[in-house]
Formats: structure tokens, C-alpha cells, sequence
């Protein structure tokens, strides 16, 4: 029987503190402007993979996602593939004792610890962990950067997925991307305090898929430009020195208001796009009297293409900050695990808060379905648990 | 007894389609942007004022609006009374046999025939219908061009009611305001069958100020720059080709495209200021599938700084438009007049649209309280009807 060759690894979820929207190469997912982002915990969310080759597979690439074969057929996976089959070649090519994987069907399998529903972008951590398992399987010399410019093609936000901590994504300016790639701002290590409380919101229905909302807004927003090209280089510099500084309030005014022009140039767009619905509006309130209590920013909230609200603070705020949601939000999912069950309830605050936003307060008891609890992470993680066994079959757990 | 003077007129509201949004100086009211507008039909919405004066009256300007007693002690009230009784003090010098009314106390009675709890803007009718009435009693020649300068200094967007049609503000550049007047694109004869059905949303609570909330818009948001710069001169000169050319589709397009970029300047802003509610945006939804099921641009959506919907159409296309709104809500408030019973309601294109809209559909039930059937109409008239008595009382209607 011909050998089975496997690797594993695990690769986090992103939220962007400066927004990618917009693509200057649809096809390269070469974006318009830079974007930033905090690596999210991997104990809370994260994607598992373990990519496979053997000549005794079928012939047919394959992916299973959470047990559900999924089209290998796009675009965008095929270029991963390429872009990774072409440097495991070089390899063979300068190695001939080398095995020839480049050659061979690959067979992938996939998993998230966190529910699909919740509406959170699992295509970074997909295409990260993708990308990262299959360069593990190739054995390439690969940097993370380097790699970054292959899960750009997959899904443009994945590139940010192959560094933990905080991370930028330049945005380049070569016609065939290649100065296009991810690069850490700073380790998680460096501000290792960095919570985050999601506040997943249930959406009637789907919105506009943000990589054709992006392109309707490049086309037709008239205050698109002044973004990409004056305002986010500015606030690229702004968000860098702040986390370099661990100055948490220019963190999270330079977030809040990239989230509300990112959404701004939605609205500019035509049509419209809204992803932000009453019950984000009334997440932004409990923000905004948050900050008002405390007499300084020490929550930040952003939205990504869709209405959950993800809010940034400091372990040291917590009782202020995701204690406030656990007493509003209390009943709701999320706060069973180790992190929910840390957070003290503050009745005392919410109470507080509810005199002047009691509406507010309602749209979310009402509009919200679950919370998740975390913080600032590690990039990919290599494990040697597989989601493949060693004769080749999908490994059910 | 002295003699009592008075003199009366009706005044209109506009609706922009090029919104006003950002001073380049707060006390004379420039703007930074110029604008246009559509002056709606008085005997749906206007103010009534009668200004009077007499050497019998208490030394203190007065004003009562809807039977209450009004503060005239405002910066704004009293430029308009300044300028105002500079004018006359000039014909006064002139002609020495003229009374000298400018001496005189003023007395000022008005009403709206809307309700006020319908948040539409009444400042513009109110400051517009006080000039003329106070311009008429003095017998000025001021044209109404020259009277725009007036009542601009008590309200913005109030020099666009003086007059009928299809109205510009020309921004101007001088320091004093002199160039920062309005002028009439078309008088409403040039295209009469505009119609405009507005959807009076109800709202949890007032939103902020429009004073306010342009001053934080022109410090905190990057965007705006480009709206006020760009985006609005070039807007200005496509609206004013389609209203010459009577072009609905471009003037419809143009009109949904810089209500949306104003709105996404305010949510620019921080803290981002929110106008539109879900309720908004299903009137939003509604208009794009009336325009769906139309194969073109049938009817136009618009948002001042509050939830009201006011969509514009054309006669011809009635019962796609009003006759649909009309099927939704017919059970609010305003269907009973002669305009509202006029309209054929449209069942089948409701039946159709609820098929992809029913959310939409179901907000727009829930949360519009009233509709409002009006139209393209004239500037101020002068009336006979006085709201003050010939000795010197407010009239009880």
C-alpha cells in the first residue's frame, strides 16, 4: 500500500481594527487599502486541518469542512493549491531524493470549534490553516510572509491569519501582488491583555456578500477614494504607534471610527449596503455609555460584513466592559466556559446604563443569540493531532 | 389708538435632494456645500404667518406659533429682525412720509397646518414664512433672492422656501454671506406632476440635533471633505441638467445617492450620529423593488437628520408608487384627503413585493405612523387671512 503523508495544524480567526473593503485585482484579492488586525484566541476560535497526499487517493483535490465535502473547484482554492504545489516542485526539482508530493491528489480535512451560524468570517482561519497545513506537508522553508501571499488568494483577510498577535497587511503595489503579504505588528506577548466579547446578532437574513459589496463600492461610492487613499495610510500610522505604545484609548477611537467609515462607505454605496441593523446601533450606545461612565475609552466596539457587534477591552476593565454585557446578556449562550464563568456580572452598571438607554438595553436582550468570550492569540499552531488516520480516512471525533 | 399693522403670507416646506449638512460659519449660517431642493405643495404642509407692528403693542418683539409662545430672543430670530428693520430704516430715510415701522414692536402669529410631532422640518417653512410676512408688512422691494440672505441667518435650509419649484442655495464664498443665497432652478410649472409621498416613522427618541450633529460631522469625519469638495459640486450641476431636462431617473438617482452620502457622513462621525432605523432602511428595500418591478427608476427615496422616508415620483406612475405604499398602509393616518383617496391602491405589486420583503414589509407596518400625499409647489403667498385681528389680538382659528 502507498504511503499516506499528513500534517496538521490550527489557525485563528482575525478582527480587523482597520477594515480591508475594497479590491484594486479581484482575481489576486489585491485590496485598495491596508488593513490591521488583533489574532484572536484559538482556544475560542479556531479552524483545525490536517492536509493529506498519497497516490492511493482518488485523483480529485478534496476538502471535507466540519464532514461536508466542499468545491475545490474556485479560483481561489486552486491558486492556493498551485502557488503551493509550484514550491514543493522547486524543492523536488533541487532534491531528487526528494518524494514527489507535488504530484500526488491532496486530500483535506477541515474543522471549526465554533458554530458556523454565529456569521463569523471562518474564511481567514480556513484558508490560513489551509495554506499552512499543506506547506507543513510539503515541508516548505516558507516564512509565515511568504505564505501569507498565497492565503491572500484564497480569502484576502486569511493573510492576516498566519500571525498571532497584531497583525498588518500591507497592502502592496507590484501588479502581481507580491508585495502584497501580512506582517506582525507585534507579538501577542507584547499586549497580552487584549480581551474581546463578541455579540453575535441574529440577521433576518443574509446581507450582500462582502466580496461583491466591496466591488459595488469601489464602483460607485463617491467617498471611497478619500478613504483608501487618505484616510486609512493615516490611521495605518495612527494604529501601529498605539499598539507599539499600549495606548488603549487611541486603539480604540482609531477602531471605532474606522468600523463606522468602513460601514460609511457601504452606505456611499449604490445601493446601499447596510450591514450594521438596530440592535449593532444599540451595541454602539452601550459602548458609547460605557466610555461615559468610566471617563475614558476602555471598550472599542467594530463590525465586519454583518451585525455582530465585536468589542475590544483590557483585562483590567473586564467587570466594566463584559461584566456589563453579562448582566445584560446573561441568559444568552457563551458564558458557561472558562472565560465566561471569570466574568463578575455588574448589575450595579447595568443599571446604570439602563436609565438612559433602556431601548437600547431591550434591542439587545432581544436581538442578541450569543456571546464569545476572548482575546488576543497565537498565530497557527502545528499539532500532531490528525484529522486523517494513517490509512487515509477522515478521522470522525 | 394707534394704528395696527399687519400683514400675512403662507410659506412651504422644501425637501433637499442635495443635502445641506456642514457650516463653514455657525452664526450666518454658510454652508459648506451648496444644495437643492424640491418645494412641496402648501396646501399639504406650510406655515401661515401674519406679521404685524404698532406703537400700541407691549415693547417686546413677540412671536406665537401654534397658540405658544416662542423665545425671539435667539441669535437667529433676532438677525432676521435686524436685517429686516435695517431695510425698512433705509426707505424710511428715504421717504420721510412713510411710517416708521422699523421703531415698532413686532408681533408675530403663526401656524402650521402639519403636525409638529410628524418631525418634519418646520424651521425652513416657519423662518421662510416669518421673513416674507415681516418683508410684506414693511413693504420691502427685496426680491426673494435678496430675502433667502434673511431668512438663511434664521435657518438654512429656510432660504430655499422662499421660493416655488425646484430650488438651489448657492454656497458662496464671500466671509459675510452676501453670495449665500438661494435661486430658483425651475418654477414648479416646468414640471409639475412631481409627487412625493412621505412615511412619518416614529422614533424611540429625537436624534441629535442637526446644529449639532453638521459641527461634529465638519470636525471628526474624514470623509466629508470629499462630499462637501467633490462629491456635491459635481451633483449640483447633474441635478440642476435633470431638472431642466426633466429627467427622472437621473434626478431620482442622483437624489437616493446624496441622501445615502450624507447619511454615511454623519455615521462617519465620532461619535457616529444615526439618522436611519431599520424601519428606514425597509423604506429603502421597498423603493428598490418598486424600481425592481419597474425595469427603471420610478421612484427616488430622500432622509433629512431623522427616520422619515420621502419618496418622490411622477404622476404617471402613481399606483406603482403611492398606490403601493398605499396597499402596506392603509390603515395610518393620511389616505383620507383628497390626494390620499385619489390614490388607487396596488395589491398585486404589494403581493408581490412581501414575496421577497416580508421583513421590510412587516417594519414598515410596525413603525410608520402617518403618511403624508403632496407635491411640487409654490413659493410664499401673500393672504388677506390674518391670524392677528384688526386690533391687534391673535386670531383663534
Amino acid at each position: 500500500m502507498s504511503e499516506i503523508y499528513r500534517a496538521s495544524t490550527t489557525a485563528p480567526v482575525n478582527i480587523a481594527v482597520i477594515k480591508y473593503w475594497g479590491k484594486r485585482d479581484p482575481k489576486l484579492n489585491l485590496p485598495t487599502n491596508s488593513s490591521l488586525s488583533v489574532t484572536l484566541a484559538q482556544s475560542d476560535l479556531r479552524t483545525h486541518t490536517t492536509a493529506s497526499c498519497s497516490s492511493s487517493y482518488p485523483a480529485e483535490d478534496s476538502l471535507l469542512l466540519n464532514g461536508s465535502p466542499q468545491d475545490v473547484s474556485g479560483a481561489r482554492t486552486q491558486a492556493c493549491f498551485r502557488e503551493l504545489r509550484a514550491l514543493r516542485k522547486d524543492l523536488e526539482n533541487k532534491d531528487n531524493g526528494l518524494p514527489k508530493l507535488s504530484e500526488l491528489p491532496l486530500k483535506i480535512v477541515s474543522e471549526n470549534n465554533f458554530p458556523t451560524a454565529a456569521g463569523l468570517a471562518s474564511s481567514a482561519a480556513g484558508f490560513a490553516a489551509l495554506v499552512r497545513a499543506i506547506a507543513n506537508l510539503y515541508e516548505l522553508p516558507s516564512s509565515p510572509t511568504e505564505l501569507s501571499r498565497i492565503a491572500r488568494q484564497g480569502s484576502g483577510s486569511a493573510c492576516r491569519s498566519l500571525f498571532g498577535g497584531y497583525v498588518g497587511w500591507e497592502q502592496g503595489r507590484e501588479a502581481d501582488g507580491s508585495d502584497s503579504k501580512a506582517f506582525q505588528v507585534a507579538p501577542a506577548s507584547h499586549w497580552p491583555n487584549m480581551r474581546a466579547v463578541i455579540l453575535v446578532v441574529s440577521a433576518a437574513k443574509k446581507g450582500v456578500s462582502s466580496t461583491t459589496g466591496m466591488q459595488t463600492t469601489v464602483a460607485t461610492s463617491s467617498l471611497f477614494a478619500a478613504r483608501a487613499n487618505e484616510t486609512v495610510p493615516r490611521r495605518m500610522q495612527e494604529m501601529q504607534k498605539a499598539i507599539q505604545e499600549k495606548d488603549f484609548e487611541t486603539f480604540a477611537k482609531v477602531t471605532m471610527m474606522d468600523s463606522n467609515s468602513f460601514h460609511a462607505t457601504c452606505l456611499d454605496t449604490y445601493p446601499p449596503i447596510f450591514y450594521l441593523n438596530d440592535v449593532s446601533r444599540a451595541a454602539i450606545k452601550i459602548v458609547e455609555s460605557i466610555n461615559a461612565a468610566a471617563g475614558k475609552i476602555i471598550a472599542a466596539y467594530t463590525f465586519d460584513a454583518g451585525p455582530n457587534a465585536v468589542v475590544y477591552y483590557l483585562q483590567e476593565n473586564e467587570k466594566e466592559v463584559a461584566g456589563l454585557f453579562k448582566s445584560i446578556l446573561g441568559e444568552k449562550e457563551g458564558w458557561a466556559g472558562e472565560r465566561g464563568q471569570a466574568v463578575s456580572a455588574n448589575d450595579e452598571a447595568r443599571d446604570k446604563v439602563a436609565v438612559d438607554n433602556a431601548v437600547a438595553v431591550g434591542l439587545l436582550e432581544e436581538g442578541v443569540i450569543r456571546v464569545i468570550l476572548t482575546g488576543v492569540g497565537e498565530g497557527p499552531i502545528k499539532t500532531e493531532e490528525s484529522l486523517i488516520s494513517e490509512k487515509g480516512e477522515p478521522v470522525s471525533k
